[in-house]
């Protein structure tokens, strides 16, 4: 088995300004320009957790709440929150920023996962994530319930075996 | 409140081929890059019903599941399956097709959802879907269930309040 | 011989957003941008009739005559009219759409020419083409006089053996 | 009337390095990037001529006979044959340069034509050209049977009216 | 006068993967596409100090010692080390990862100056820079130096007048 | 040894259009963008000098006083002013012109250096440059003195050293 890695070392962060070919006819980001460089920063973040090449393999529900404009400086941040043989799901959190503004406003929040790959393209097993902070600690237990979400969404598991995802409606339920 | 149109008024066809810088060092085409056509093409079929600029308001999971070549043809399919005031879901197929090869494969399916806005970015009513065929039906049906997933997701609803949302569950249940 | 194939067969409908790049200073879509959108079209539909790598041979004359603007969606529709040994001629037909403001118009028509090779760049035999509909055999007839014309203006072949190309100018001057 | 400019002064070069993005499955660059870079080139012409905002108006029948390389380097020159009122045509020539082999080719020729436009885009007057060299003459001698056959494939002319042109036809004919 | 800033305030890191169309036809990457990134880099550094607009107004002396490859992490490190008035110093160190083979190498180091400028385009007052670090001083000592040899070079000061450039070369002496 | 070449047999001429995604928030050409054209122009002109594959080496201090707009036409010029063994000194003149408003403008000079490369990447000798005129005579001398400050820049060389370096500043301080 491979040694584990911390999320710290998968660490990557990636800036973007907003060019006008980024934009639509109001000035705004398009969402895909943004999943598209969101892919990009969550894939190098699981090839520093894998060393080797990966693909992607999903990339769950996004919102896009705040209408980000020409101009802003986009901030992402990506780690490795969990591992499971050879696939790794990866966090991001993204910031759209107005300097000459001030103004700085969390945009969205994602988990993309990858397969890492050989030279010929197949799945090769990557190191165990271990978890080392708190809201590390968070994201690991809850990685399980979304990659059941994952698997049921893709008609690869049953709904009454995802033990997990039952459990996230029930939690949520409470907090609410 | 407006007319209501048919899945077929929005539908939209888009082709793309996969170059160079579209794809990672194995020449297979980038996820991100794919979800930022489907992105452009829903949000053409989103504008088509509505008539209006549109938003991307969220992507629900999309999975990656088959290799696409560097060379080969994006061949994707968008319609609304339904609309909700100013918001819009809208279904996407991808096909990658390796034309020399004689080999196409279906790649992808998602949803997107779209916010009609005025010239201010304002939220504003779009007209409501009439399905017509059994599978515009089923979309617009189950369209509520992914609207409730979207929203619990987003901690923007109960998963008790969910109840189209847990009676997919159990329906997917029973096929299986 | 090869197996005929119908234009249906070679259909190809294509559709891009104007963006801020593709524009001029008047925010008006360049015509060379289009040329080459026209042009990766109408190699996918040569290449889906004849099943091989495809090279353009030449493009007809095109007018344009509408300004397109930022934000217009393009639509463009390909097709083979017919096949010349390993050559073939696409007939590609383009409109610009403003959504929001419900205007949709057609701005070019376009004839392409491609060869279809090997993998070593060698002209390789593509399928005859059979035309099925009225407007498809009038397209038929009529590539002999544009194949005509096109090899008067590369000073391969003598007006005066251009017989088709004669024809046509009569033809006109009877419409007109 | 304006004051007429010669040749010489809307003369432009353009010089592109062939990337990745610009070439088929062959490592060939596509026509269609070529006709793209083609109208830039012209367009540049055009404005040194008329010092305005020009807009495409038409290409003639362009071919491409030799492939160009990944890495080459390509070579145009522009400049202004004749002008009509408020319209020019822009002749072209290219040439592909594989540079460590020493080898260049001419691989195009082409007119393209340019309408000189106001901020509001109305057509506005541009200055004659006044030919200087022998091959300039020629140049503005043929252009008048261009533009006949340019407006008889638009259906703008008769071909009984488009006297120059049959007279291409006639001097061809006996050249050959 | 504003508020002086610490480079930390400034700090930003930028992440690249090197796509085909940036490289040459060895397969690395054009210095030129890197210069590129690393004004954009140096440019939003520049914004965060002075909440601004910023233009770039010059850039030192680069070297281009390693060869960086397709697929290959560029990652940029920038911060303002001095300003004067309405311009400021940026230091930018970049990084290139080849991630599956574990190498990551130091390629570049280099200096650009932005001025800041408000919507008319015309210079505007920036924070001073006070260093905290020492490394942070010694970068801020320097940049009078640096300063000189751009004047000097720019041929808006007399090399007699450049009393600190003449020290930089006095202590390079003694430290080789 | 290698047959000498002239300047002129490296002249090349690159023209540019300044498109929106090269502009800043003001609508002016970005630094960034520019150094990368003229990293590719200098690249051509010291391929055309060495035949060979090349690599950039350097960029010596670029300074950039004219604000250049969108829709500005850059004109490069570059040749090879002198060889070293393997690597090349190109210099660049960059004009910006606002065609329809008349206005043309000298916005930068710059020094780039390359190196020859064969195909696995190993320097190889270039030929000799041999000045023809006053002008090139003058850039060919004074190479020596920028190699010399570009050693030292580089911590390569030490300052007491770079004999004719000393001798620029002393010539300049007469100049003055």
């Amino acid at each position: 088995m491979l040694k584990s890695k911390t999320p710290k070392q998968s660490e990557v962060t990636m800036t973007e300004m907003v060019l006008p070919n980024d934009t639509n006819t109001l000035n705004n980001l398009m969402g895909g320009r943004l999943l598209h460089w969101m892919d990009i920063c969550a894939a190098i973040s699981a090839q520093k957790h894998s060393n080797r090449i990966v693909v992607t393999a999903s990339v769950d529900n996004v919102s896009f709440t705040e209408p980000i404009r020409l101009g802003n400086i986009i901030t992402m941040h990506a780690r490795v929150t969990r591992a499971f043989n050879s696939s790794m799901e990866v966090f991001l959190e993204v910031w759209a920023e107005d300097i000459p503004a001030g103004i700085r406003v969390s945009t969205n929040r994602a988990f993309y996962t990858f397969v890492a790959v050989d030279q010929n393209g197949r799945p090769i097993e990557v190191p165990p994530l271990l978890p080392e902070t708190e809201a590390d600690e968070e994201l690991f237990v809850s990685a399980l319930r979304r990659r059941q979400l994952r698997l049921v969404l893709a008609g690869r598991m049953k709904p009454s075996e995802a033990l997990e995802l039952k459990a996230l409606f029930e939690i949520k339920e409470e907090k609410a």
